[in-house]
């Protein structure tokens, strides 16, 4: 089969669940027992090159099937597209999926289907950086000006950017682009890391992580906090005093609070100078983000994680709602919109310190800010890409940490494919370690029966 | 088995398809051919009395499987539970639902996730207002100030409305309940018919049933707008000349623009007086629909059946960003967060006027309004909600219209059960209609093999 009349062949899915909940990993005022998982998708085609696209969304446990129902919905769209058309514009199918006019009912473009959506496009930027032998930051940060706007669906959000804003914002980076991209290799991407802030941790602990991440580097840590207004007060002082003036603390509510209670609890916590609030109430309170951001000043506050697409960026800015904005790799839909949300927020000037952590996600949100500092914003000033420790080993090429900095990947693709092994461990229930998990609780049930 | 002590037992899905789309039904600038669809289900007992409670959530086709998907992963929160008492508080199945850590991931309260919550939630509605040998509306009218405000969630909106906000509104309105449930049972509730305006139907089709919609008793007619402005000002002109000056006419461009679109298109049509603009954007873009309505008065704008929450609505009506709030029955998470919307949207002082048509959805969502009436607005001024005459049939107690009012339902429950034969006729892909169309195309391409 040539090149250029090969197909996609398939869309494979898989339900993977890590048990995490086991160990309280992850552990935060909302989510107190995540089993951290992926609705993963492994794209194939007749090239005979053996090339696979990767992509996947994360969850933290239930409903993981209903991710992959999601995902299998999308099919009919896929297959048996052109390999070369689509590698060479994933914003025509980024723009056939969001637009199924059917399928669009079940958003628009939020939750299950827009998730969805953005695992099947990032799985096809995946194959076309391995088909270009770069791995997706530097095949975003060497094209034209023009094809990456060609990438970006503009409806919606044309009233805050056009495509001559962006055109002119990313031709006005083109020529720092080598430099960039020298100084990336050298130094990496600033981290910051949310290991030693999980609700779930005892004190002890938490201050043991806080002073290894400062001897490892990071500039600034992360606690989870909104459980209880006393133990938040003395993680936070304990944090402090482990971590030094410094050094940065971010606390992350994870939706806690209503507008009111993140006024007074944030207010209560100012003592311990923290740098930012996360997610301080519900991600689609747009007004409410605002109005705490008023009363909470100079703490800045930060969200974006469960911002469902690039509308809701749009009006968090236009708000003046944020003073950090957190992209998330595989909420919205894929890099094509992501880009979009790049865009944003360079015209509105507010840095991007992307979410990470979970399961691959730090293994695709690198790429996007590594892009954003070569081609686009050109600065890591005030920027930060969360890293959380956990789970990158399962990954074909997992991050690597150095000095506080992600090092720049250099494996062609997204970095997106688990290895072999993780899949047939932990696809649910099948896998061995589902089946084996199975059969001990059904052992022990009929003990105690 | 005695009433105190009976539990759910079951929760029984079904993929319910119409083919709708064969005969331009339903069409309109972003939907032009939906299949109008139900992921249905049955909540069963084992109270020995043969009462069932029902839901649905509506969609437009494809999809409908991944819906089914989401609504069975609920069923591990719902059957077991006691009968009596999630009857008694539909709200606490309502905050486990929208609260289940992990579940909560793929929305929260958005999307397909939220949908399906919504749909388990107003299963129990139905079963709760059969027991009581009620329907829903009066159930609810019949109910204290004080229960009613305990089905609430106020998270994320007691910034603009507190639960004693909420209980004087609903005080206030306790002693005109007895004669406003006399004025609806005499005059019925006001409709309006988007019958004669889907895009799909040739002028003389606009113009007949425009006509016969005024003869019918209809004070307000709604046509479709956003493909093409040409026809759109043709359009709106006929159906103006042919139904003279006293007929309200909305417009609905079901998400057709961006703002900048949306005022132009909108000022392009005003020549023909339109009563409201529907949906001139992206339901998520709150600050464009605010930007919009500045521009286009005195056309109104409504906007509400794509909200996906009360958080999105308290936003609306914070930001005056619409004149009319349409609630939709199946969208939300149910009885308990329309509750919460209608609420709000009495405390703001802005009209309701539901969004309805599809499957079943002018069968729901007539309770909603009849319960605002005779409860919490105590008016119909300025209020009416949407009729469309397809798919009723299939309903075992469908709505009926007189004199282009809905009149009130007498039968318990919520009107959302659907004939057995319909099930059993339209269940995809294995029902006998979907059965036959297969074996028809597969004939088919067997001919032209």
């Amino acid at each position: 089969m040539s090149a250029t009349s090969s197909r996609i062949t398939g869309v494979h899915t898989y339900d993977i669940r890590f048990p995490t909940s086991r160990e309280h990993d992850g552990s935060d005022a909302m989510n107190p027992d995540p089993d951290y998982s992926a609705a993963y998708l492994v794209l194939r085609t007749d090239a005979g090159d053996g090339v696979e696209g990767h992509g996947f969304t994360f969850t933290i446990g239930r409903g993981n099937d209903v991710q992959v129902a999601a995902i299998d919905a999308l099919r009919r769209h896929v297959v048996g597209r052109r390999v070369e058309e689509v590698c060479g514009d994933p914003g025509s199918l980024h723009r056939d999926l969001v637009g199924d006019s059917q399928l669009r009912w079940l958003g628009p473009e939020k939750g299950v289907m827009h998730m969805a959506i953005g695992a099947v496009v990032n799985a096809v930027w995946d194959l076309a950086a391995k088909r270009a032998g770069k791995p997706l930051w530097k095949l975003l940060a060497d094209a034209s000006p023009e094809w990456l706007v060609s990438q970006v669906d503009f409806r919606y959000i044309d009233d805050a950017i056009s495509p001559d804003d962006a055109l002119a914002l990313l031709r006005a980076r083109a020529d720092g682009r080598v430099e960039g991209e020298r100084v990336l290799l050298e130094r990496g991407y600033p981290a910051y890391t949310t290991s030693p802030g999980w609700l779930g941790y005892a004190d002890d602990k938490l201050v043991r992580l806080a002073r290894e991440a400062v001897g490892q580097g990071f500039g600034q840590i992360k606690l989870k906090v909104g459980a209880d207004l006393a133990d938040d007060v003395r993680r936070c002082r304990l944090a402090r005093e482990a971590v030094g003036p410094g050094v940065r603390i971010a606390i992350d509510a994870n939706q806690r609070w209503g507008v009111r209670e993140a006024v007074e609890w944030v207010g209560a916590l100012a003592e311990s100078d923290p740098y930012w609030i996360e997610e301080p109430t519900s991600p689609d309170d747009i007004l409410g983000h605002a109005a705490i951001r008023r009363a909470v000043a100079p703490v800045k506050v930060a969200t974006g994680e469960h911002a469902h697409n690039r509308i809701v960026f749009k009006q968090l800015l236009q708000a003046e709602a944020i003073d950090v904005l957190q992209i998330d790799a595989a909420r919205v839909g894929g890099v094509n919109e992501n880009l979009a949300i790049l865009l944003l927020a360079a015209k509105f000037g507010v840095p991007v310190c992307p979410h990470a952590g979970g399961v691959g996600l730090c293994e695709l949100v690198q790429h996007l800010s590594m892009f954003d500092f070569v081609a686009v914003s050109g600065t890591t000033r005030d920027r930060v890409i969360e890293y959380v420790d956990h789970l990158h080993g399962h990954f074909v090429d997992p991050v690597r940490i150095r000095d506080g900095h992600y090092t720049a990947p250099t494996a062609p693709g997204f970095s997106a494919a688990m290895r072999p092994e993780a899949i047939a461990t932990y696809t649910y229930p099948g896998g061995a370690f589902w089946a084996a998990d199975l059969a001990t609780r059904q052992e022990q049930q009929g003990m105690t029966a």
